[in-house]
């Protein structure tokens, strides 16, 4: 018997060949491929294929694989009308896990878990994701849908879909970067809790459903949002710095900072880095991306020598905002990205199974009598 | 860094007052009370507001509790509508587990998790729960939805919109038992999965959305179905020697057997299997009781020395038969008790919370180079 530290900080629970981290060094790789590579020349979906089989695939295995996903982009009939029939108030992340939820119902086999059908839920639910999410936004927003794609690849089409025009090379390129940097990140919280829950041997769905909602919380993926909160704050470029003192010395947190990982510079926050600063000089939000650099200067001088860093958080905001997407849709978008590495790990940890079933350590009392309610 | 058992196998991942397991010596108690005086003298209201407040209520208490949870029997408007449109051949777990989420659209403040409100979500899914497993089995028979009626206690409304009718007060007390029975039991998986997706403070509706996908699994409350198909592979009383003898031969599990916690027999299955006896004497279920005990006898015979005795799920299947439930509303009864359990230990995670995030141990390739993909 073993008491874990709380959390389960710094103990190794699971073994993976999906990702790894050297956080010291600021190091990310995806199957041992470096994040930077993969961000340069990959696409999201050679990625996805990259975390559910451990390599890349060759040109007709791309091929097969991106036309099984576009022709599952329009989820299965009956979904839309259940989608358009939620309340237009409901935050989009309990939509996105109400609706993966309910994908399983449309399927004549859900709890299938041999390899092959864990994949093809996979491929549903990976699929499904960037429809939902648009077609919730436009039903909303109270505008007409706009039906996938399937000529467009999976970050152009979501970006049609949402808008209802096709993105620009640039736009749907910056967008299809974001979703290859945040598709997988060893066990994070979302990760873990969906292997968890498929350790029943349960299904797909279950996994995933439970993997949004723990995103969803604002010490997870809900943290892109409070970044982009604070710029709000923040009413111009020289106003950056005492604001960021401010909190410093009222030791508040600062949203996009540090990471229990990384004490380094987040590698994922270089490659936005560069994005944020390309898209916000195409689309006239200098200052946005002129706030956010002064904010990284300060706090390296400031807490750099305590190894709190940009995290991935900080410049996806000003990337997200610059694509025109609004606040509420910052979590369903990395969650769109993460069902890769969710589903992943999912498939790894079918292959080599054992129920998740830790210990509590009791403290309370024992051998309390029962009073009869009348003498309480 | 340690590495952890796999599956997290002796490792205590939490603190916790609400309850307490001696595997030895087959003992289970809530908040120190044991199970067996639970069974004979509380009512699962009255436990439910133990593991949610640790102590049993005084008689004002309880009436206020049950008062508002009564109120909450008929789930927010929209999700009678959402209920009868879904696909009839739907499994009832899947439908929870998507309804429960979909709870969260209808509650105009969803993430709020200060104790107060905490518990609150707690109750209106706990509430919602009985009514959205009658509604759907009635829509998918094709029979008129019954709404609860908020005179009658929550076992007895359960069996009332199931059935259409009053149950009798044998069963009534009978189901009341088995919900409390099922209500908690540590760090059990679906618990867990709760306590984990809680602990990025996302919101109550998504940690009981979680855990109802991960109770789903046969390896975790998917079990007592397995009981029942087995039961029902026997012919009769006779034949159930030598069907159990083939099936140690063959070193087949048999379900309903054997605990990762208890060496000896379930203190949960003492309490059941009196209820089972008494129940299938009063519905003419006699061959079906004889048939378990005849098994359980063969197994104390054959691998009592070994530690494998009958678990919760072993007679809880000839109970919920005998009270006329179908086998695929097996799971979901145990997902409405358990509502509790997990509902009380999210409270108890976000009262001293600390995100879970373990480690992964990664045992694939490093720097791996990118070769093009006309190359490959």
């Amino acid at each position: 018997m073993t008491t874990a530290p709380k959390g389960l900080e710094g103990v190794i629970a699971a073994e993976s060949t999906i990702s790894f981290i050297d956080g010291a060094e600021g190091v990310l790789e995806y199957v041992g491929h470096a994040i930077g590579d993969l961000a340069q020349h990959s696409t999201f979906e050679e990625t996805v294929y990259l975390l559910w089989n451990q390599r890349l695939p060759t040109r007709s295995e791309l091929a097969d694989f991106s036309a099984a996903l576009r022709e599952r982009y329009e989820p299965p009939a009956g979904m839309r009308e259940l989608i358009t029939s939620l309340p237009k108030s409901a935050e989009p992340m309990h939509v996105l896990r109400t609706m993966v939820s309910a994908l399983s119902m449309h399927d004549s086999s859900p709890n299938d878990n041999d390899p092959g059908s864990a994949r093809s839920k996979a491929l549903n639910i990976l699929a499904s994701t960037p429809t939902i999410v648009a077609y919730f936004d436009r039903h909303r927003r109270g505008l007409d849908l706009v039906a996938p794609d399937s000529s467009l690849s999976y970050a152009e089409n979501f970006l049609y879909m949402l808008n209802g025009e096709k993105p620009t090379e640039t736009m749907a390129r910056a967008f299809d970067i974001c979703m290859i940097l945040h598709a997988d990140h060893t066990l994070n919280n979302s990760t873990f809790a969906a292997r968890v829950i498929i350790s029943t041997m349960s299904d797909v769905y279950s996994a995933l459903t439970g993997a949004i909602g723990s995103l969803r919380g604002p010490l997870h993926g809900g943290a892109n949002e409070g970044v982009m909160h604070m710029l709000n704050e923040i009413p111009s470029v020289e106003e950056a710095e005492s604001y960021i003192m401010g909190k410093i010395e009222r030791k508040e947190k600062i949203m996009g900072f540090g990471h229990r990982v990384y004490k380094t510079k987040d590698p994922r926050a270089f490659a936005l880095q560069g994005l944020a600063e390309r898209l916000a000089s195409d689309t006239g939000n200098q200052d946005l991306y002129a706030k956010s650099h002064k904010i990284e200067l300060v706090m390296e001088r400031e807490l750099g020598a305590k190894g709190i860093y940009p995290n991935v958080d900080f410049y996806s905001a000003t990337t997200y905002h610059c694509i025109g997407l609004k606040l509420d849709l910052f979590t369903p978008m990395f969650a769109m990205s993460r069902v890769a590495g969710w589903s992943g790990h999912v498939i790894e940890q079918l292959e080599d199974n054992r129920l998740y079933r830790p210990k509590a350590k009791y403290v309370g009392p024992h051998a309390v009598e029962y009073v009869p309610i009348e003498q309480r």
